[in-house]
């Protein structure tokens, strides 16, 4: 391993955690649909609807993420007031979801943008700053809603636009976590911060494909700069890639000499049942805060899991851009978790 | 001051770095009209059009952000691959400029997004993670551009729509700087994080008026977490308040104790000269970039002014949440640096 001369780095893109800061109180909040899949009672929260008796999309969306924010303060037994950071993102154009529910929460704010890699952004700036000793508790939340990212990204679900079969299925729900410098949760070990990777994709229905080489490009150079390999982990989890991202990030991997495969799964794959027709599976910043902080965190929390590598991966294009002709380039954050 | 259990805490919103985090190379490129400003002597580069050779406004941006990094980067004579983090937003939807910008650097990348508050909450997260030890160098870089911002904000500036004399002008151009644990350079001495702040502004012209509020909350809680008032300083800048927000910001100040009027300025009232039409002055992530950047950091450096607040204050906004009635949350936060 390439000791660097601040001791905590490891490699290029790697740092190792000292004390390591503990995930704590996560709480999920689940869409319609999302309720009615496989994980649906592994969730805190079931919305009966797309709308949450508002009047947009966007302010539904909102009202989830401070939902997910609330309870897990509520989890916690602490105030806003005791909260010394909140650092979230979102999918929508300005992170309107995060900023406006920082509004009422009122707690010093930095807004961050990852796309669907906004969880594990957060976890890896949330326990840089525990671990430097600026904060005692960091709240950290993202989300997603179908019908707010598909007429932003794509086309209003109303013209009832048919998808291709590669495409996904925005998941709409939020997470919220709290980082804390002490108490009993699953502690951050060590983070793999990614570059930008530009796979050429040009299709904006194709994200999996499009961030695939983002996941494998942060997972390998994980095990280069800390000279682990996967039988490290029991589990090596992906944010949102769905059936095609999940295969080529694997098929990646093995051709640079790491078979992931019986230890790998993506969250994208896991969140809805085949017969709920979304295509190549689900997508979203909130389909890692589901899965993860809803069903792999509790897994961690019984000792069925004790060493995961979670890399939450963003296609980072806008509609603007596509337009432009450009490709779609995309990152992924690894955070690996221990307990 | 209140101690808290962190000992680099100070009250509820602050921080106090031990050694302090140097701010290093700056590099600034400006738009057009902002090199026939009355700062033009003291920018790097200056572009002689809008569209720089490219094929529309938000390739410009990024062009323009690039160039303001790789400028930085050679004044330093590192290689990208001697950076290990580069922390960058912008205003367009995705931030899109940052994140294509990162695309070909290849540094390990956080993206944010806290519109025109991005460089001081870059530099706060940032110092924050070199002051941890978990970092060398860090590369933080903002940009903005009159034309892609109106389009996406307001009206394209093909409809010739006049604007309000309230209105700000959206600056062209960007900024870098890299973070470093040594070197020669201002030290970030404390920061104070913002919460964001809702003045109940639903006009997305009156942006100084939006975060005037936001600009004094921070100032306010920094000057009381720190137990200072404004004579610590030689000089404190909000990053583009303009003429009405700058004074908004003097009396809700003067109102709560602290008189910073002659102290005082605003780098969106500094930018351009009165006859250039800016109506109230300048805005955009590239007002306080390339004021701050470009001059005061040379003031700094030849120490005419040793303890500088700078404040850069944040409109969260999105066109459909102004479209949806909502009013426009503000944020900024606050750096000290001393030299």
């Amino acid at each position: 391993m390439q000791k660097l001369a601040t001791t905590k780095r490891a490699g290029r893109q790697s740092v190792i955690m000292d004390k390591g800061t503990a995930l704590l109180y996560p709480a999920t909040v689940a869409g319609p649909k999302e309720s009615l899949g496989p994980l649906s009672t592994f969730f805190d929260r079931h919305c009966k609807d797309n709308i949450m008796n508002e009047k947009s999309f966007e302010k539904a969306e909102c009202h989830m993420m401070e939902e997910a924010c609330h309870l897990s303060l509520s989890k916690a037994g602490l105030t806003p007031e005791e909260v010394d950071y909140f650092i979230a993102g979102d999918l929508l154009n300005q992170i309107i979801s995060a900023s406006y529910c920082s509004r009422r929460l009122s707690i010093p704010y930095y807004g961050i943008y990852g796309a669907c890699s906004t969880l594990t952004e957060s976890m890896a700036l949330g326990s840089k700053m525990i671990e430097g000793g600026f904060a005692r508790h960091i709240l950290v939340a993202t989300s997603s809603h179908n019908c707010s990212a598909e007429r932003q990204y794509r086309y209003p679900t109303e013209y009832g636009h048919q998808n291709p079969g590669y495409s996904q299925w925005t998941v709409t729900g939020a997470g919220a976590l709290l980082l804390g410098a002490a108490g009993d949760g699953p502690r951050v070990e060590s983070i793999t911060t990614g570059k930008v990777v530009d796979a050429e994709i040009k299709d904006p229905f194709a994200l999996g494909t499009a961030m695939a080489p983002a996941a494998a490009d942060t997972i390998y150079n994980h095990f280069v700069d800390l000279e682990r390999d996967p039988s490290y982990y029991n589990l090596i989890v992906t944010g949102d890639l769905g059936a095609m991202g999940k295969k080529l990030n694997e098929d990646i991997l093995a051709r640079n000499g790491f078979n992931i495969a019986p230890l790998y799964t993506d969250c994208g794959v896991m969140i809805y049942y085949p017969h709920q027709k979304v295509n190549a599976g689900g997508s979203g910043c909130a389909c890692s805060a589901l899965v993860f902080l809803g069903y792999f965190y509790k897994k961690m929390l019984d000792r069925e899991l004790r060493r995961v590598l979670l890399v939450a991966t963003g296609a980072l294009h806008s509609p603007t851009s596509v337009m432009q002709g450009e490709s779609i380039p995309a990152v992924a954050h690894a955070v690996s978790l221990e307990i």
